[in-house]
């Protein structure tokens, strides 16, 4: 693991590390941020998922979260969205290929070799981090868009692995809408049955999730119509989900959205985690 | 003034502008943040000038100043630094030219026509924020690097149209730093009596601030040589300047910076103006 940077930030530390990935067959590039009271004990970990064209940096220098991880006592992972580099595929269009790793295991070609975002954050950087930093074995887990679809998908299938679970503006039900079908049929194939596993919607009907669930939505989200909130919504009520579903008016897609929530968010998953 | 972009953030509004600029000849971009309390009543304002190679954005999306101004009820301007665009004179260095206009008026060719930073933010752009918003008659002003030369200098010259003033590691000695005597050469020409107007540490021994000053300076900023911090800290104390001037440790020049002490910025100016 390599240091590419780091920062002081609130008292603690913001670094960004790249590492050669196994699971990835590239290098990949993250970024942590460890809190002040990290040098004196252990902390938590809140896990940070990115959305579509996102790399580690966006959320790192736009969503605010550093502040309040600071004052709560967390640290921060934001992993890269997927592999990366000329020996990768790609495709031309922003919403499959790099930047676009939807945190599946690709089983198709080309994506197979590299596309393997699930493990990769499941446990071959989670791995990384409690071996590098200071961190308990506790762990939450957040994510804006694409990243809030992985977080709620990979959350709910390994419930023994996170004790906190949160999402802005997620995708909320990908294999009824235009972003998931187009991506899951290319790194999974064609079978529907595969999709069900990354689709926060299905396994909240199947499974649903051992704590409670915040979730965020602008209200004047300009993706209203791909990211499906009323199906999530609409299956914790069924479900008897425990959590908190807010649907906040006139905020959209952007980073002043999830920079504007930050705070409850760390605030949510601190609560739960220490 | 034509709207750019409006984001809700933290319950107000972040918006970027444009307009025909008469000062500068050419179209200008900045943003504005508008808290949620000014949709009851005009709200001071609170100025933030960049540093070099910024433009309005950077701060914008990375300093973390909307969630405190949505707290103390204050909005906050981001001007551009400098004039833009193909008619406009420019420089290969990063530091002189677009993206580096050091908030005076250039009476040099090729600057003279455009590079007019100084009416440009303390008249015109006053003018047009003052028209357009729900705004007060009360002013603080901050910024960062060489925006923060720009906050001291600007205010301490016009100590009636300011109520507050900070600055983070602001070039505080231009007068006798590389960053200052190759800019203010090249837009104020080689008399050195024409600089003394746009120097912190000069306009502190001359003039003094009406009010208290807040600094914030990194004890790990990578250019500690070019701010020249030790001026402005040394003139304060001689001048028995009421303020505060810290060191921070262990911090450099990055947003990182900035964003960790905004809030105390912030919490500064919001008590001086309401």
């Amino acid at each position: 693991m390599e240091t590419v940077a780091e920062n002081r930030s609130f008292g603690g530390v913001q670094g960004v590390y790249k590492h050669a990935s196994d699971t990835c067959g590239c290098d990949m590039t993250f970024a942590v941020y460890m809190p002040p009271q990290a040098a004196e004990a252990p902390v938590p970990v809140l896990w940070y998922l990115s959305g579509l064209t996102c790399t580690h940096e966006n959320a790192m220098t736009k969503a605010g979260l550093q502040e309040h991880a600071a004052l709560h006592g967390l640290a921060v992972v934001f992993p890269d969205t997927s592999p990366r580099g000329e020996g990768v595929a790609d495709d031309e269009a922003y919403d499959l290929g790099q930047g676009a790793g939807f945190y599946v295991n690709a089983t198709r070609d080309p994506w197979k070799p590299n596309f393997r975002m699930y493990d990769y954050v499941l446990t071959e950087l989670r791995g990384l981090v409690t071996e590098n930093f200071a961190v308990q074995d506790r762990h939450g887990i957040t994510g804006h868009s694409m990243g809030g679809h992985g977080a709620l998908t990979i959350a709910m299938r390994n419930p023994d692995r996170f004790q906190s679970l949160s999402a802005f503006a997620p995708i909320a039900n990908p294999t009824q809408s235009d972003w998931g079908r187009k991506q899951l049929s290319a790194y999974l194939g064609d079978d529907e049955a595969c999709w069900a596993d990354h689709d926060a919607t299905l396994l909240l009907e199947d499974k649903g999730w051992q704590g409670d669930i915040l979730v965020d939505q602008g209200g004047a989200d300009q993706f209203l119509d791909l990211l499906k909130p009323d199906a999530l919504a609409g299956m914790m009520t069924r479900r008897r989900q425990p959590g908190t579903f807010r649907m906040q008016k006139g905020y959209d897609h952007s980073y002043f959205f999830v920079n504007s929530f930050a705070g409850d968010h760390v605030a949510w998953h601190a609560e739960r985690l220490h």
